[in-house]
């Protein structure tokens, strides 16, 4: 699997749990093996969307199992190595690559108050630590920082870094890093995180996408995805404008947090499809339930989502 | 003139200084006419561009009569209303109304601290004391706010909003506020201050932008938009990675403010095209020189600006 | 009056308004006249308590005579002067200096995007234009600006700013602050505008203070002074515990805006001790009604406000 | 040893390195006990100061034994048990618990985008699982998050929350704590972490303080402590201004990280007095050397350290 040539859709994998609050090993298996055959082109397992924050390690190392065992070499599988600094970072990548993926995604610092320069250094000493290759994650909205381009371009130059999973919305920033890397020969695989300007990105030299939103409508993206491939850029424009409607599943959760609202809406939407069995979230985050899942449950439907994929869903 | 109808290219016109720090009339003249030459679609005075906020009373009427007089009607004229709150605004729109602009660009009240509701009323009241159609400028680096898409479309149905020029980065929102003003009938028009982002805005639905940069170079921003019009994406895209280059020019003043970055180097590049006399700015920001200028003197003629545009500036 | 000495309780003073949202002098003057007979040092007018954002240059001009004539060379009077940027500072300064006031008090640029030297230029540039000292208006909340204690203690020394009025919150920074300048010989008065700290921040060696709440019970800001005066320092602490209870009130309005639940709190506790008619709000902020009200009337009355200074209102 | 009454000086322990990254047990062992030794009332172990979050599990486990060890009951040992989310944090309790700590010491998640309401739950699942008395760690500029007084109040009523370490900066929001703890018969024990104006936060009723500075001059921490309970409230101003005058050590690494500057300082100032034997980091943060080191040294000789401490270690 030649990670460097990595293109497509990316999905990070939500991570379902029991209404016990135990990882849901029979719906993980199911959704994995979902998107696989949705046609996404690999699978990102432990981010922001897995709820990586609020698994402990013996759940995260069940969450990297599950899906290495069900994707069984279909397409590659990427695991966020997610910790405070350096030395637990290494210690988490140490457990992912133990438990089988293929590469890993790592940020920042977090809770440290580090400079670019020691931001560097950490990068250096979690890839020379690592058995596989390893990915920026930049996410402001979490770790605190933007990844400057002239950072990972020359990290990727050297080869410490594979890639960079840009989560930070600032697209301008992106436009620049995708410049600079193919002014220094294209040694990053550059993709975005955000969902619904996905078009643009892959207008503007993007190799791919990690939409959250593809946990609910993976086929979409699979066809957003082929026609940019075929230059078909008006018609990427019409999948990605039913995708971003279908995208307002997120802003149904009004006064929620962040995370009970966003990944809380992806879990209503792929329950109401039969994807997994329940909603629940990670403690302490509740469900979403009531008006707002009706909400969430009617803005899926008017997205074409709840016959067709429950039949598909009755079929797996 | 129906501003309803206003698409394309509206660049926000530097403001030039006499080395003396007055409002330098021949050279605003010469850029005037140069960027309507150059076939952009109308011109904004008076916005973060233009210096607005370093500008007395006195000197805001003088650019606003100078540019209005210079277009002559073959485009639009836009002005920025810049103050404190409504009361305020009100007046800067009554000034530019009288002398001749099409429509006015307010922002929400600055150093006031207000919530959304007020905000709101802000812009009734400010719509209401306008006799030309009103745009909302959304830009929170300076305003520190960000105005919802919510807010916008319904300001729009109501008619007290004409559009919005959103210089917020924030390009999910602008999606957002894009399909929520489809779903309402399309009652804003919609311009991106992006100028790096210009092909996926438009390929998503902007009806237009308002690029710095196209101060710097106002035809490439008018092949980019016929390229888009005509739905030749990846020539779109081929043109706005040139403009993307040539942006590099607002980050050559490593350690120097916003302000003398950004409006600095288009003074340079503009300068150095005999666009305008000098690259002086409103005090206290200082031009950028030496070392800094060259870079963005070397950055133009890569970009292929100095001889065409030179020879252009002669003929003028 | 020499303003180098100023030392003591400084009000910024509200900005009454009728009903019909004009500057309601007689409230002006019985509120400044208040201040004057409960034993305060200096009066601000057209601070952020005044609403000094939401008033035009007539109601400015309007709000200072009124103050200076009411006044009448007791204490000193500053005002506000806040605008944009530097050229625009300057026009204000020419405003309040015609009206009569003894200092200024002017902030950073703002909306502007400028650096430290920048905004150290301005400062020369306000002062040099002045004909009554200048000092510093360090509010981060509005201007989005922290002003350093180098550059404020660098600007004393030479003469530019005579003090400082410090509303960053940044206590640690204060402190700070008021050592560097004893270090240069204190060059700068300083005040502190944190009206529920000022035991500790007069212990630290403060000069002064500019409490909003002041506008509500001057009489104890009065006797804090004292007490920190004569070194009885637990018998201040207890006044202060006092009118920390009292600052409660700011904090009734859930929801509402900075700007209402603030100074639309000092309005109502104001107005139910008859020391202004109604508690109407600058355009675009309503006023603070029902139940709010009611809930600020109680905590104001359990201060011992209501009775005693019902009866000193109607003294007046 | 009853925790509901500690007061006083808790110094939040520097991990001492040795020049290959291992923990110094022998210095760690030596400032620890001279900590005790200089009159502190307790310590708090994996603090920011500690810098928790570059340790891994096996070297927090070390650092806490090893101190806990060397305390021998003397005085309390509290320690930071700081992870992403509940489960990992209860683990850190488990652990610090198992290691000997008298109370622990948790943010609020880190990395995760929580509500009020899930924050509140957090807590207390880490309480229900804790054997010991939880603080809350309320730091902002790590967390991004501001607890509020009223969620704290309330949790220290329920029998929830021991006490709160005030690390925000926001002394008015600390005032705030400190009257509505006192007003619901002070369930919670309140420190505040900002250790130059200690003074002004005994005087308005905080329980004590954990000063990281107290690692370099525990005994000065003691007597401003004595002077305050003592009720010299000038002589307590005058140890503070001292000891302020000291903390500038932290502001010498000019545009080095905040742990480099903070913790690098504190670590120079004690190497130079013979607590610890080297200035080494946590990678990826680098020791301050040179220039800067010599500064800190001016500084700590200036303070009056440099003579009787070196002394006072030679006896140890």
């Amino acid at each position: 699997m030649t990670l460097a040539r990595l293109r497509g859709i990316v999905p990070p994998v939500v991570t379902p749990f029991t209404s016990e609050g135990d990882v849901d090993v029979p719906s993980l298996e199911r959704v994995t093996d979902h998107l696989v055959a949705s046609g996404v082109h690999g699978v990102f397992v432990l981010g922001s969307t897995g709820e990586v924050a609020y698994l402990t390690d013996d759940q995260r190392d069940l969450v990297v199992r599950t899906v290495v065992r069900t994707v069984a070499g279909r397409v590659p599988v990427l695991a966020g190595a997610i910790d405070l600094t350096s030395a637990r970072v290494v210690e988490q990548v140490r457990r992912a690559v133990a438990a089988g993926v293929d590469a890993v995604v790592a940020t920042a610092p977090v809770y440290a108050i580090n400079d670019a320069a020691e931001i560097e250094d950490h990068f250096r000493a979690v890839a020379a630590a690592s058995e596989v290759p390893v990915f920026a994650y930049d996410i402001p909205v979490r770790v605190k920082v933007k990844l400057g381009a002239d950072l990972l371009v020359r990290l990727g130059t050297e080869g410490v870094l594979a890639g960079v999973k840009d989560s930070s919305g600032d697209d301008v920033g992106f436009r620049r890093l995708v410049a600079a890397n193919a002014a220094a020969g294209s040694p990053l695989t550059l993709f975005t995180g955000h969902e619904v300007v996905v078009d643009g990105m892959l207008l503007l030299g993007a190799d791919g996408v990690v939409p959250g939103l593809a946990n609910v409508d993976a086929a979409g993206y699979a066809r957003l995805w082929e026609r940019a491939e075929a230059g078909d850029w008006e018609g990427a424009r019409a999948e990605q404008d039913r995708l971003a409607a279908l995208f307002e599943i997120v802003f149904q959760a009004a006064g929620r947090s962040g995370d009970a609202a966003g990944v809380g809406a992806f879990k209503v939407a792929m329950q109401r499809q039969g994807l997994i069995d329940g909603a629940t979230m990670a403690f302490p985050v509740r469900a979403l339930e009531g008006e707002v899942a009706e909400r969430i449950e009617a803005i899926t439907r008017a997205a074409g989502l709840l016959g067709a994929a429950e039949a598909a869903a009755a079929v797996l």
